[in-house]
């Protein structure tokens, strides 16, 4: 067997004169009048290998057969080109391969589509064929960026004394969240294991138990509806650490994030990042994940509308709700039906109608406008910093709802705008998030993020007067407005855990019950900690410029959580189920 | 919150002087007539802190209340010891600190066993309170040198050129092989994914796909009945490449395995390592995983005993089977009784009984003596290089009872003799594994390995003659006894896939239905290729001298394949198991 010598791609005039063997896939092969020249690919790139009557001999006679994905060894020597067939758009486009000896390792069949970057196939036909999609060299560079963040994260995380540790995948259901896969156990019928959802407890445990810092690029898995960016299992890289303050922690994560764009995508990314607190973000923003690549804040108004005789504003206001404006910067030029427009996309986010204004020839202007006293054009005016050509948008309802209208124009208007260069990487953290949310299905308070996540000691007190008050030590990292990793601290005092349970209406009965081992754990010397865990898939998506997380795995599952390529799920053997004491039992459709 | 400024394992003198802030664990607390002194202990060790009403005024009766395991942070000076209390069992024992400031993190109920190594807790207990028995330090040395070795793995390949690629845990169940762990699909229902085996098939995609070097740090499952040291998941190193022979793939991985120990344990592992082809590894240990510390080689009868009297031996060589022996040097001085316990131990491997000769006195002493021709004990006694003092164990029968029968009393005598060094680390490549097994129940030959192992290109022509005589390009890295990695070079030529499908009695459909798309991709230009797995657990187990499993996994299963811990797998809603259109069917016992 010839076996390769040399990589392709990277053979350059330093090697003319050599003899090298190559192997690769043939990528395109033409005939020359009696020359043939074939493109030959390998992982690193390509080159092209010549055969001619003068020096192939054989060789021409074998290579005459073989058509695009055969797989080739060859062995020849490596020559300079001719000035007037360099080729510019190679790597390796100064040189070529005069062929002496060729093997065929391999013929192929016709592949579906093209294996070069950019095509349009259909992606169920790119996942079912996905190993002939993952030679395009687009695929094989995001799983090689990919391979090289986990190598960075690790490299990092080992350098500050992280422990990777594994934990269990076979775990047990848990009690909320995201719906559990389950795995049923034949050594104990009617018992079942569950996929994790994310190895949080065990990373606490793994805390009580001594460890310190611990890290681990986890598989977790959540049976939801998928969304169509949601993967059923997915990648995250989870961090937990004892003593040590959020600012130490998050500190330490940025200058991960720093070294992790320095090494994959050479870009510097400057730390500290920006810390906005939640309130900030939601106002500022309309979103706790802000893209902070450009301006256009949001502009609360409430305060100027309390008495107004603008009704929707007013009632909103005395209803709880706020009154707020995007100040649409240059977009006071708009026709009236791209204004128009706008109302169907806010009301997809609850805007029961968008009141508009816009500046022009000097004026405020819009069907509005005549219900506004002179001086509230006044003060909204100068609030909103309005000039000749901008566009003031309105939203008058609950906090939620505001900051969800006015946040996803804001990204709409954004991107229009063309405000948004892709090229950057901004980051920010999200901070005090609040402890608790009221649920009013419930009639109870719900843990926002986990019924562990401390509280800022600040607001302990709260607990007995308004505990919807309360801020938590957790945080969101945030990048171009996706979360890219969040945590918390955790609680590790025994009232303020009370406290917490308490406060979400559980009965010490019902604490034990959901979280029983874990509270256990607690009771024989907890330390002070609290960790984060990235979204890797997203990251790496990030890092690549790819549009969708499907991009950046190997073999990932459709958004009707199949794969095409196994064809799983499957219908498997009776007797398979039997053995574990379970049955089908499909519901007539 | 007073947090960390140093390690308590790392002070030493050079730390005389400096105020320094503590993290810790209360390891023991001795109160010597109002001083007090405690050992705080953190994942790097302990040192001694001292609260003395001299200096620490409030501290020492905060303090007084502390017990075994509560988490403390202390601030104080670090000064030297007197030279009379100077610990030289410690590392820390030149020092101690001199509390000043005192914050109780958190208090602890009693531990139900000592935080120290070499406890005798039933492993039922430290299982279940797992959080305090990883606090052990024996444990956390092993967790940390199991963290160590994922990263020389990473490290060493990653140089190498592999890209570390996830393979999905949810997959489809393979036909063949050991029991599936299977999980419902709720979107599909009446379905089901398969938790993998290995990711055999997806790292053969990949080289498919042209990633060339792949590894993966994979967690595999099987649905075994649990011996004693074996784990429903279990980790492995997941290693494949492209247009590499199997010479430069096994230097590659000895390399590797040379270098993990070096990093890891400080040991020097001398390459390359001894290729024993598997007919000799049978032949010389009765084993293909032999333990290469110490000789006692197995010696080969069958040819003297072709036509003796001895009607056992005689009648064993007729029927195709053997006669062999092991000298068990320096046993000859055993007691009748010694010797006969061996019996009951050679049974339990299928001996029908175990003839024995002593050299005692210079003569051949035992009950089967008599049946020997004098030319016979003769040859035998030179064969066996039989001095005053042997002991010479006997076994005909079938091939593979021989191997059995006396490649486990290799091993036993070896070990009561105290031949095994078990400080030394002997490596062995077993190469040239047979490719088929003949099946006596199935009348059909079964593949050794799998079935995309690759025949050794000389052994081709026995598909046609003799399918048992071909030898696999297949390998297992045997390590003091143990098989800790084995694989193959894979089968990508068509002609050759056929012949093995034929030899196994596969139709084309039978083929296609229980490997359809890896076929499949075959067809489109699949490279030569082949790899390797390591067992990480067990490799674990060996690099730190631990008895099994268990004790290298920071969260394992039992035998019976339960999680003490979290008390998994576990009963699940009936609305769980509703959407996921499955019902439990446990039989009437």
């Amino acid at each position: 067997m010839l076996l390769k010598t040399h990589d392709c791609g990277k053979l350059s005039k330093s090697h003319i004169g050599e003899t090298v063997v190559l192997n690769g896939w043939v990528q395109t092969r033409r005939d020359l009048g009696g020359v043939l020249f074939i493109d030959l690919r390998d992982r690193s790139g390509i080159v092209q290998i010549v055969f001619n009557p003068d020096f192939s001999g054989e060789a021409l006679a074998a290579a005459d057969r073989v058509r695009s994905e055969y797989v080739l060894a060859v062995k020849g020597k490596v020559v300079e080109r001719d000035p007037d067939t360099v080729n510019p758009n190679l790597q390796t486009g100064d040189i070529e391969v005069r062929i002496t000896e060729i093997e065929i390792f391999n013929s192929a069949k016709t592949p579906p589509f093209f294996i070069e970057d950019g095509i349009e196939t259909d992606e169920s036909v790119r996942l079912k064929y996905r190993y002939l999609d993952l030679r395009r060299p687009e695929m094989q560079r995001t799983l090689m960026l990919r391979s090289k963040a986990a190598k960075v994260f690790r490299d990092y995380l080992d350098e500050n004394g992280f422990l990777e540790v594994e934990t269990p995948i076979l775990t047990k259901s848990t009690p909320e969240g995201a719906r559990d896969y389950l795995v049923p156990s034949r050594v104990h019928p009617g018992e079942f294991f569950a996929l994790p959802q994310s190895p949080q407890i065990y990373k606490q445990l793994l805390m009580v138990g001594g460890m310190e810092r611990y890290y681990q690029i986890a598989r977790c898995f959540r049976d939801e509806d998928l969304r169509a960016d949601r993967q059923p299992e997915f990648t995250q890289v989870d961090i937990e650490t004892s003593f040590l303050s959020q600012d130490q922690l998050l500190s330490m994560m940025e200058e991960l994030m720093a070294r992790l764009f320095r090494e994959t995508v050479g870009v510097e990314i400057p730390t500290p990042f920006m810390r906005i607190p939640y309130e900030e973000a939601i106002g500022k923003y309309g979103s706790d994940k802000p893209d902070l690549r450009f301006g256009l804040e949001l502009v609360d108004l409430s305060d100027l509308f309390v008495n107004s005789e603008v009704k929707v504003f007013a009632s909103a206001i005395a209803k709880g709700g706020q009154v707020k404006l995007l100040n649409a910067k240059g977009c006071g030029t708009w026709s009236r039906k791209e204004i128009d427009d706008l109302g169907p996309f806010a009301a997809r986010y609850g805007a029961k109608g968008l009141a508009w204004i816009q500046v022009k020839d000097g004026e405020m202007k819009g069907p509005i406008v005549k219900f506004f006293s002179a001086s509230e054009l006044d003060a909204l005016k100068e609030r909103a910093g309005a000039e000749e050509g901008d566009l003031l948008l309105f939203s008058a309802d609950s906090k939620k709802v505001v900051a969800d209208v006015l946040g996803n124009l804001r990204l709409k208007i954004g991107r229009e705008l063309g405000l948004i260069d892709e090229s950057q990487f901004k980051f920010a953290w999200v901070v005090d998030f609040p402890l608790l949310g009221y649920d009013e299905e419930q009639k109870r308070y719900v843990a926002e993020h986990h019924p562990f996540t401390r509280p800022k000691t600040e607001d302990l007190h709260y607990f007995d007067t308004d505990p919807g008050q309360i801020r938590a030590q957790a945080y969101d990292l945030v990048l171009n407005g996706y979360e890219v990793g969040g945590g918390s601290m955790r609680i590790y005092q025994r009232d303020v855990q009370e406290k917490m349970f308490n406060a979400l209406g559980f009965s010490k009965e019902e604490a034990n019950d959901k979280f029983g081992f874990l509270l256990e754990a607690f009771e024989y010397g907890t330390p002070p900690h609290g960790g984060i865990a990235f979204g890797f898939d997203r990251l790496v998506m990030l890092l690549s410029h790819r549009s969708n997380l499907r991009e950046t795995i190997a073999f990932p599952k459709t958004a009707s959580a199949t794969d095409l390529l196994s064809a799983a799920p499957s219908p498997v053997d009776s007797k398979q189920l039997e053995e574990l004491s379970i049955r089908v039992a499909v519901k007539a459709q």
